[in-house]
């Protein structure tokens, strides 16, 4: 099953599924700020665009470009700037 | 602005965007057997499963993985088939 979710006024648009070892969604993000909270942790993998993300922990906000990833532990929050529409795909636990 | 989309009864969803130099989508596919016609040249990246394509034109099927793409002509037509439920992100023209 296939499930569309909607965020930030529609702004953060994912389609979450089980994966053949754990559930990922993949995900589309206008241009904006949001902060995100998580439960499992979470890989996070660009596959267009850019997010430019304040993990966790971390004074310094970096750039991911499409091919990148960055880690996000669980039971945390991390906030991610966009500065051009971008998607991602995110894999749980 | 995001627009959802979905096919085969909803076991082909979709999130279709402008990307910054052309239209982006990123989708998933339950598992299942699917027939996609192109307007404009397609290039799929798989990002989690696996895509198995017979591409316009080849008499074999191909597997595709995570992190490999393959690329589709423009007004043509290529079957897929899903053995996993699997995600991509198309990028047009």
């Amino acid at each position: 099953m296939i499930k569309h979710n909607s965020y930030f006024d529609n702004n953060v648009q994912s389609l979450g599924f089980q994966g053949e070892s754990q559930p990922v969604s993949v995900g589309v993000m206008a241009v904006g700020e949001y902060r995100f909270g998580t439960e499992a942790a979470e890989r996070m993998v660009v596959t267009s665009g850019a997010l430019t993300v304040l993990l966790p922990g971390s004074e310094n906000w970096q750039t991911f470009a499409a091919g990148e990833e960055f880690h996000v532990p669980a039971n945390s929050s991390f906030d991610l700037k966009i500065e051009q529409t971008s998607s991602y795909a995110c894999f749980y636990g």
